[in-house]
């Protein structure tokens, strides 16, 4: 997978997609969309039955302004938004605690995406063999050749559903307090707690013969988990 | 509010919350899906506008059988689930990259909560305020006393939902790799990256005349998120 060009390729919002509560806050371009995006690994999917709206949390991945996802050939949502039923994929990252001197200015920082789409369900065995190979090697560049193939009776116990993105909108908040006049003088703290997700240590199964290999190295200890996910889609260095 | 009470209460679940796909990693009970629920504060919630699935990122807090949430007044989210219309309220974390020998054998962990009822708006100045309050103190116990009290204004422009669980279904996935016979031998490294969320070095705003103060000590450098929101709701002490 390549970067965002800078392109300036933007999706184009309707009433579905258009962000109305702080404006200033929305992006609709690939570059912003796609970032975040790709510095993720798990969304919320939304979906419909017979009225009653299900999220369902899930990996997936983008390949282009496509998005994919897999899981059980059985499971409930995949059979239910396979067919063709709009969804709505949202991905977020907490950033921070905003915490001000009133009530009203005490906030989250954030980051999100949300997708609008309709999903289909993939059968091609072929399609879905190359396309988790995809997902491996989106996540382990070059882990798929080491692994024992994955059989075809075991694809067919897989869903895979792939949804074009027809429109999206990205939100974020990054910001310190927005302190009001009302606020001056009152003797509370106030600032920003930040909030990282990192990559903990390896814990090798005791069975595995040898050390990580080249393609595990995005996800050394430490390193923040959006900035590993999005080097290791890109083929970039992470910076520690 | 007080931790779940060990009284082995449960929700129980019908063909909605029901979990189909891996049932043994499926739980009911309050200690469970409150400890879940309890341990974070980005919720994302699923509604339905005229057929479309719409999914929003939201903080949300918990008292109760009741999770509640909050936004601007003019919010389409809020308007729209807040007459009663059905709604379903996720709450995910990513706790670990599952890399095995096979594709099929890679997975991630996670611990999350589907939770299911019917939103209301609630329009009383009085119940807004103390609930509104009520949510600083679950996040920072003893800080509504040190702000500048919340006008009858601001609150007017705030949109508060209040939705009751009616059913609810956790569903954790805490485990190594799930080696399969066909995987034996092949010479990949396989194991498990844990994932952590944690605080940062807290960023006070120049103009902060003092220290942060005992309330806000659950956010220390380096802690967990998810132990800090728990003990933060429950008045308790957090380990390092």
């Amino acid at each position: 997978m390549t970067p965002p060009d800078g392109s300036g390729a933007a999706f184009s919002p309707t009433p579905r997609s258009q962000v109305r509560r702080r404006p200033q806050r929305a992006a609709y371009d690939e570059a912003t969309v796609f970032g975040i995006l790709d510095a993720g690994i798990m969304a919320h999917v939304g979906y419909v039955i017979d009225g009653q709206p299900f999220v369902t949390p899930t990996a997936y991945w983008r390949e282009g302004r496509k998005l994919y996802w897999h899981g059980a050939a059985a499971s409930r949502m995949l059979n239910t938004v396979g067919d063709g039923a709009p969804v709505c994929v949202t991905v977020s990252f907490l950033d921070g605690f905003v915490v001000g001197r009133s009530g009203i200015t005490h906030s989250l920082n954030y980051r999100s995406v949300m997708a609008f789409g309709r999903a289909r369900l993939t059968n091609d065995l072929t399609v879905k063999r190359a396309a988790m190979d995809a997902f491996i090697d989106r996540l382990y560049a070059g882990r798929p050749v080491k692994l024992r193939p994955t059989t075809d009776e075991e694809l067919t116990r897989i869903a895979l559903v792939e949804m074009e993105i027809e429109e999206a909108s990205a939100k974020v908040k990054d910001t310190g307090v927005t302190e009001l006049a009302a606020d001056d003088g009152w003797a509370a703290w106030f600032g920003v707690f930040p909030v990282e997700t990192r990559i903990g240590a390896a814990l090798p199964d005791p069975r595995a013969g040898c050390a990580p290999t080249a393609d595990l190295s995005p996800y050394a200890e430490g390193r923040r988990l959006d900035e590993a996910l999005a080097a290791a889609a890109y083929g970039l260095p992470v910076s520690t």
